[in-house]
């Protein structure tokens, strides 16, 4: 064995047929993490359930000293502290925020990358300024194309070694709906350090990876921006020499609070006969969710739910429920979002070879016990 | 299939000697999650960064009606709010806590259930009333011999439909040397959900499963208590049919912050060749850790580490460093503790079927790249 970076850090690849989790992929699956799905009773996540994915290692960061430089095409190069950032109007938004490779554990083949099944997701309120402030405060020149954005964690990642690092297109990046935050607060207390404290970029609608945590760097583009996490990863692609198209808005879900009580070990649910009430959220980056329809006989049938309004968060998820009597036996609970355009999720497997924009509908099993059943 | 509790709830078993980790650890690895080492830069662990196992859903919970009940053997019936548990003296203690299983998943065989690989751990200050002075004033019968405390969350654990319920002997509920606090806040704060908001207990120096979160009942009882998370988990056991030593105190670990920077996927650490410092914590629920050594080159040689001072905290991890030159190649670096009685960790793998107590040293495989190596 070498020892250089390409020999310590392979290629993608798939999992072989029959091949278990392997350590590798445990071990992201035990530093990162998703929401846990009882939480979804919250309408606005606590800081420590909200997912958490983190390429390389949580940086350490000092609020006083920490410095946001944004340069580039742009006539005024400013240099920010945190407090100089504060200073600006704020402005608050609730935003639902889910990752890319969300179900990609679930996937045949599956991706080997960090193993997600259905809960990489949360919703919280973030305070920052809007990025279009600061970009015309700069003055972005004409030539401008991308506008890119690095954060300090820094590790390598295929052979690449970097600091995590991604761009937006400058229409998006300076637009008014949604309006891409910098953000210092998650529920109106400073970041969490593994949600990027002290500043971190947000860009309702989007996929996780577009929201750059440990914000120190955001340079204006003559060029298309060609880096690694734009270019390499969060693409999709159905064989490893596509080009791929980018990774950008979130696609519609609807996720399910499993109903009962769980065992330990299978998370298989329980419940007991009689009147059962379903509920959950739904989401979708790319228009506003219309309607949840949920099945309880395994995606034979389908019936609507019950939708809450938005309330004035167009980039957060909403509320659903109905009613359900549960008989004894075995069930399998389902539910589906549509959102404004007519966008829906799969009843059947969609599959690219990072395992992105992955919007399976979930399912969850549930015994519902014989009446006189009391463990 | 039947319907019935059994037979939605499997026995505990150990995997197949050739088995990946399956869908359901998986299902564990993406609620609960571990402490990201990088994080043991900070002496007191964030909230959203303690390592967090949760057997059954997080419940909900609202402390404006939350009761705390305390009968049996006792003269007089308690039932306390949480404001009333406020106007107590409050006592602050820092705290380190594992979970009885870490390190399961690197055991051959490996026992089926949360997979942790080392992970699981984290140091609060939990702030709280005392157990002993609740005992007190509720006055305990002659004949008690054993304190229950009941958590409220709600599941079945192999067959036994349960809320979470674990007992201490009352010598140790009323200790002072550790003192079992009633806890309501963490680092200051109220208790997270997931940490058991609004109320837990922390009985400082015990693996985690000792700890109640969502504590409403504390029974004090007359004779031994032999529910499921006592007399059948949390024992040390080699064969299914043993009766089992219970799990109690934490048995000494060091882990290392792992240097450099990580690749992506496989998590192994790239140094450049110099002085690196190699830092980390320490501690052990036996007794005060009076020694850290680390060994550059898997274990073959060891050098003592400098360590830092309790500074008052008996109950919490201690810090420790060390500097090593790295060199071009591939180096393995561990660290052991060793505790006041003599206690060490162990190079070979302990084995029980529970995978509890498990304090096997720490490997990290680290490359030290080529100097002329920057990707």
């Amino acid at each position: 064995m070498g020892h250089r970076l390409e020999d310590m850090s392979a290629s993608a690849r798939l999992a072989d047929p029959d091949e278990g989790i392997s350590v590798q992929e445990l071990a992201l699956a035990a530093r990162n993490h998703g929401l846990p799905l009882e939480a979804m009773r919250y309408e606005v996540t606590p800081p420590g359930l909200h997912y958490v994915l983190t390429h390389y290692d949580i940086p350490y960061a000092d609020e006083a000293s920490w410095r946001l430089v944004l340069d580039g095409r742009v006539r005024r190069r400013l240099s920010l502290g945190v407090d100089e950032l504060k200073a600006y109007p704020a402005v608050r938004q609730r935003v639902t925020m889910e990752c890319a490779g969300n179900g990609r554990a679930l996937l045949t083949p599956r991706p080997v990358s960090q193993p997600w099944l259905v809960e990489a997701v949360g919703t919280a309120e973030w305070t920052g300024v809007p990025l279009r402030v600061l970009l015309a405060e700069a003055g972005v020149e004409e030539d401008a194309v991308d506008v890119v954005f690095t954060g300090a964690d820094h590790g390598v990642e295929r052979g690449v070694e970097q600091d995590y690092r991604r761009a937006l297109p400058l229409d998006v990046a300076r637009g008014e709906e949604p309006e891409v935050l910098v953000a210092y607060a998650m529920n109106g207390a400073p970041l969490p350090p593994q949600h990027g404290h002290p500043l971190r970029l947000v860009v309702p609608g989007w996929y996780g990876m577009a929201h750059v945590k440990w914000l120190h760097d955001i340079t204006v583009s003559g060029t298309p921006f060609n880096g690694f996490q734009q270019a390499v990863a969060y693409r999709l692609r159905q064989d490893a020499d596509d080009e791929g198209e980018p990774v950008t808005r979130i696609a519609p879900r609807a996720l399910l609070i499993p109903p009962g009580f769980p065992d330990f070990m299978s998370r298989t649910r329980a419940v007991r006969p009689g009147a059962v009430t379903l509920e959950g959220r739904a989401w979708s980056g790319r228009a506003p969710v219309t309607g949840v329809e949920v099945s309880t006989d395994d995606g034979r049938s389908w019936s609507p739910a019950e939708l809450d309004g938005a309330d004035g968060h167009r980039w957060a998820w909403r509320g659903w429920r109905c009613s359900w009597t549960a008989t004894p036996g075995h069930h399998v609970l389902s539910a589906r979002a549509t959102d404004a355009e007519g966008r829906s999720q799969p009843l059947d497997q969609p599959w690219n070879r990072g395992g992105f924009e992955n919007n399976l509908v979930q399912r969850v099993p549930v015994v519902c016990l014989d009446p006189e059943d009391h463990g």
